[in-house]
């Protein structure tokens, strides 16, 4: 059972951060409950269609048999669903023939579609940024041919980058596209980790290949990006015959099991360039920070069913006395599993609202020139979040007791499943390193210490409600942006000493999103005071967060002023 | 491949903590390197017959096939060698019959079988707890027939408490005991969850079980504790029939596949009282003091197996150039992954450390009156030590970056193993109540006193080296040991509220155990330094925990003082 946050989206959308959707909205006429209306219909579906399919997929998962990918019974329905409700053209950007909807209301859907089935909505999460890439960076021929079908969902991404040999370091890529005389490209190579790498979902697939040329230069900048479709694709747009790539393996996973992680072999495989020869990664990185941002939505996602099914196990299950009240009563009421559901709830709303805020900071980019703040928060989104995901879903599980342990439950499953988003689109220790070495030492701080100044204005506004939650959050949170302030001096005082830095990035960056978890519940006290509430779930939970999770920030910020250890 | 710590065990029996090895062995003879040549015996016979079934254990799991439990190939052959090499006895009491080996040696032997293999150690650790309270509660009878069957391994013991409406809350268990006119009892009911419940490997298995009888008190008070063998005992020792004890299922768990966990139906079977009449949970208790200390060395078990793993993945794995050096290395070079590695082993030697420190106010206990720190240990160690073990195995696939993900490479059995060992033997929730209720607010945290004062005494003496790390670890530790005195106050100040101390009894019990493994580090500085040696990778981990591991305990004292969030 899953029943989509609508109540946290309205919220977000109309009170939290005073969002203008409709200027952001491509028909300039999407207000937030417009919106709210979007994220309840994508619910509803998801809960229909996708949530059912997820426990099947994890106990049969995707199987390579006779050199054909199969998935469990309904797979291919539900996707097909997906496309004629219209929600894979819904994310896609005007620009690209779709709706456009603001990346505001794509967190929505984002949270959603993982929350009913993670393994699942990988599927479409790449061919959303590949669709980015190509509307980037392809020529009008690839976008006709590709774009489209990429856009209508008929047709699925991939994005190829890691080798067995060149994982987290691109620069080691070796599989290599040769010119061919129609213009086109012959690629060569092997490819690993490839999400929906091959499958019969969809008609057919596009991989989006980072590749090295004859006579590039070493390293990541002699790279260049390749589309190269599964079928070849016919003057006028019909399926031809098999192209040369084929399907090596799947992966035996810790988790998302319906998701096809594919060992590619390209072997002679037909490939068209995207932009610029030696472009590569700057394409690819249009796509690695739409998938990365889309990693955040995915973090709150997995959290969200993982703390539904808690919430529920907990509300139903009677068990003894509880402490400091009269008589049985469910667990939820036993002061630790409170204490864990509350934790999780709160951390899920911050992931949640920051997803919202990122995405509305890109929205917001073009005009306001917000682009700065919201390049800032990818990394800190992306890695934050899906390492606390790690944390919410552990919790989960203990919530359960004994019966957490049993895969049955289902609570396993998603700390199975959460468990590679720290990992895959660029580590954690990656995202710290963009963090720390780009957007932090580079600029001496600067990004940062706006963000401080910005989070202070949020503490004077809540420190002017007489309000004890008002009151504690406001303390805590001074106290925590002086010791983020401390860590961010120390961070650009390591710049002639990188090893100190890149040894501490991860706390750094723990740090960062600790803090803006913080901040989100200000922002949403504020609101809810504002509107002349004294008690509300929202105000619980920013307390809580305060007291439980606001904390960490000093620990934190003590492990980064000591550098690393010798 | 697993390698047994020999070096950190010798260097805690001869040098960390000056213990009296000779004086607590039963023959007055065993020194420190006795000690250790055992643990090094130990390790090598783990690591040739016990380790090498733990995949195939995980992969293939224990099944029920037409009523029968089935193991793969080479576990009763391998359960057959523990036994015929005496593994099993050397860790009993004299008492009972066995070697009596200390319990500062029996923590390396409990580490050492779980890292080899947790889930089949199971089976043994469980039947030490069973040997400990036959020994301590059983009619001489029992001890005959039973007894020295357990200490000598042919057989093995069950604890049988969980019922499905009664797990956390004993005294909701409803099994029946009806007394039978030959003085035996007959029992009837269901119980889950019980490890190593039914299987091959050993002739017969004792289930110890705690069941309630005819007119007994309502609640906890009115259960007694019953042995029921699977096999009932002729008179001559030899083995009758099936006793009316049925195995219903196993469970489908998330890890330790290899561990039979079953669903047992007791159907007018032949039970023989243990101990006094509605005195089954003080037996119990006994056994579960044992257990759960057993379990604080299956943390570190399972944690060192997975760091073994990461380090030679990390040691072995070239990629990419190495930020601050030049040229490519070992990934166990690049900052992060140094981090990550770390923070495994320190965390590791802490626990490791407290196993042994706590084992050794065991073996104290009698003479020294060691007895209620030692008890004061036995939840922060359970409860801190299982915990960690989570973070320790999810780093461990962190260091394997993809690979970590992929079921083949092992790294992920590790963080699925773990998983119940905040769960089983009392939940951390439980650790904590019985620390915070019976030994902190009930004597007004007068324990937690004493062992602050003893951990101010170490400061002192660290602080006498000049040495960068005994500076900068005696001002973490002093200030740590501040932050908890004044959680513990807060902890006190709430005994007439008593939710708002359980609301938080879990962050204390993080705290304590965090605090400790800083104190582990700081007596294994104070060795080293004494030793007039001025580089360690001893001083490198003490000092690594107290920039990343120790300033925890000031975000933990923060959320303790808060007490329940209303």
């Amino acid at each position: 059972m899953y029943t989509a946050p609508v109540d946290d989206y309205r919220f977000l959308y109309s009170r939290a951060f005073g969002l203008d959707l409709i200027a952001r909205s491509t028909d300039g006429a999407l207000n937030a409950e417009d919106a709210t209306d979007i994220v309840q219909h994508a619910g509803d579906f998801a809960a229909s269609v996708l949530a059912p399919l997820s426990r099947i997929g994890d106990t049969e998962g995707a199987r390579l048999v006779d050199g054909t990918v199969q998935l469990p019974d309904g797979y291919a329905e539900a996707y097909r669903e997906m496309v004629e409700g219209g929600w894979i053209s819904a994310e896609a950007p005007a620009s690209a023939g779709g709706d456009g909807l603001p990346d505001a209301v794509r967190a929505a859907l984002g949270e959603i579609w993982n929350s009913a089935n993670a393994a699942f909505a990988l599927s479409w999460l790449l061919t959303q940024g590949q669709i980015h890439a190509l509307d980037a960076k392809a020529s009008d021929a690839i976008r006709e041919t590709y774009l489209t079908k990429l856009v209508s969902g008929e047709w699925t991404g991939t994005m190829n980058l890691t080798e067995p040999e060149a994982g987290t370091d691109l620069g080691a890529i070796r599989t290599m596209a040769t010119p061919q005389p129609d213009g086109s490209w012959s690629l060569k190579g092997d490819k690993i980790f490839i999400t929906w790498g091959d499958h019969e979902v969809a008609e057919n697939i596009v991989h989006l290949v980072l590749a090295r040329t004859p006579d590039a230069p070493e390293g990541a900048r002699g790279l260049s990006l390749f589309v190269v479709p599964k079928y070849l694709v016919n003057a006028d747009g019909t399926l031809g015959t098999r192209n040369g790539v084929s399907t090596v393996s799947l992966e035996h996973k810790l988790g998302i099991h319906a998701s096809p992680t594919a060992v590619l072999n390209y072997d002679g495989a037909v490939g068209y360039l995207v932009g610029d020869l030696h472009g590569g990664l700057a394409g690819m990185f249009v796509m690695m920070n739409s998938a990365r941002v889309g990693m955040g939505f995915q973090a709150t996602g997995i959290s969200e069913r993982a703390y539904q099914g808690a919430l529920q196990y907990a509300t139903q299950r009677l068990q003894g006395p509880v402490i400091g009240r009269d008589g049985g009563a469910p667990i939820s009421e036993h002061p630790d599993v409170r204490r864990l559901l509350l934790s999780m709830r709160s951390d899920i709303y911050a992931m949640r609202a920051l997803g919202v805020y990122t995405a509305d900071l890109f929205d917001r980019a073009a005009e306001d020139g917000t682009g700065e703040l919201a390049e800032f928060f990818v990394p800190i989104l992306k890695g934050w979040a899906t390492e606390d995901a790690l944390i919410v879903t552990s919790d989960g599980i203990q919530v359960h007791g004994g019966m957490g342990f049993i895969e049955e439950t289902g609570a396993a499953q998603h700390y199975r499943d959460a468990r590679i988003m720290p990992i895959y689109e660029g580590t954690t220790a990656i995202q710290s390193n963009d963090l720390v070495g780009r957007k932090v030492i580079r600029n001496q701080g600067a990004t940062a210490e706006a963000l401080f100044v910005a989070m202070g204005e949020t503490v004077t506004a809540l420190s002017a409600f007489d309000h004890p939650v008002a009151t504690r959050l406001a303390d805590r949170l001074t106290r925590a942006i002086d010791s983020a302030r401390r860590a961010t001096a120390a961070l650009v005082g390591f710049a002639a000493s990188p090893r100190d830095a890149y040894a501490v990035s991860v706390p750094y960056l723990m740090l960062l999103g600790t803090l803006s978890g913080g901040w989100m519940h200000a922002l949403a006290a504020i609101a809810v005071l504002d509107d002349g509430k004294t008690t509300s779930e929202r105000l619980t939970i920013a307390d809580f967060y305060g007291s439980h999770h606001l904390p960490r920030v000093h620990a934190l910020a003590e492990t980064v002023a000591a550098g690393e250890v010798a």
